[in-house]
């Protein structure tokens, strides 16, 4: 099974590395990490550098994709090269997943009109502006589309991936490997559990606010 | 706050790069990701690529030191540069830090001689012998050395660390900003909850059987 994940400068790297290990897992998995140029790419913090071993020429009938979110997200909603990169993987994809703001990505390739999605809490107007009917939940499935919520939501997703691609139990072994007992400090990592004067000032600073 | 992560051939990607996603946004974070050499480190899967941005002698006094782990870490075991250099480190961080096979690291080094820490689950035996007290707990603080069980806990021990350096309201708009608010499909992520035979499986394969 190919399994491609999209790299772009400024990207959040737990958007990508959160599916990254759980699929790499998968008994035949092939993962390819790929980007418009292969070579460096950094994230949208600056100080981490990962590897585009692909240029997006070099993916072309990927089993998985999944495309990842963060600052730079932005800087593509334009750019043809990625999108139509993202809209022909998709016709023969078995699976066309997002973490974060990726499902901005895949709303303007044109994937998710009239179709519930989810993205990071921030940018559920923003979604809603490119014709995907936003949803809060952490993980939506709309046929063959998979979106995630933000950042860490990466993991559920591909879980709910593996499950539904090879079974129970290997997504269970899967999760187990990676002992993903999750243990948050506080039960506030979602808008509605956050206290409300955080939720505000998180929007405030947002680059989404409309 | 200068926080180093350590790299090396072979590493769990997510092991570091859970960290990472929550320590990069602490406000005055610096994250430096070293590694034995400056360059290119490739993961235990071998198809992911990330770039160790200086060399070790490069990073002398950080604050907090992530020490991950992974297939790679076993043969790091005796390898006086590495094990010299957590040494050092430790005796000026605030915080020295492991995820997953990391503290089988940290008590090569002499750090975790008498103390409870822990590992990824099938790692408790190799801590015990090198003169831990493995507890079966998600993240385990002793002084200023936190360790962390497998891959995906490193998440929750950084946001802990970031809740004992900088208050819980930091650590929780974190916790929100990386929408970390888990719901892994099954209730199975530790030895404890999974299926027996499941357990048992990964154990007659690991490579710390004794």
């Amino acid at each position: 099974m190919e399994i491609a994940i999209l790299l772009f400068d400024k990207l959040t790297m737990l958007d990508a590395i959160g599916p990254y290990e759980v699929l790499s897992r998968i008994p035949d998995a092939r993962v390819k990490m790929v980007a418009a140029e292969a070579g460096i790419i950094r994230n949208d913090r600056g100080s981490l550098g990962i590897v585009a071993d692909y240029s997006l020429d070099e993916v072309v009938r990927p089993d998985v994709v999944v495309v990842p979110g963060g600052l730079g997200q932005s800087d593509l909603m334009n750019d043809e090269k990625v999108l139509s990169w993202i809209r022909k993987v998709h016709e023969t994809s078995r699976w066309t997943t997002s973490v974060c703001t990726g499902s901005l990505l895949l709303a303007s390739a044109g994937l998710l009109k009239g179709l519930k999605a989810t993205s990071h809490w921030l940018a559920y107007d923003a979604l809603r502006s490119l014709g995907a009917e936003p949803v809060s939940e952490r993980v939506v499935i709309e046929g063959r589309i998979i979106t995630a919520a933000g950042v860490s939501a990466g993991i559920d997703m591909a879980l709910a991936l593996v499950a539904r691609e090879c079974g129970d139990d290997t997504a269970g072994a899967i999760q187990l490997q990676i002992e993903y007992d999750p243990q948050p400090p506080f039960d506030a990592g979602a808008p509605h559990k956050a206290p409300p004067e955080l939720v505000e000032l998180l929007r405030s600073k947002s680059r989404f606010r409309h």
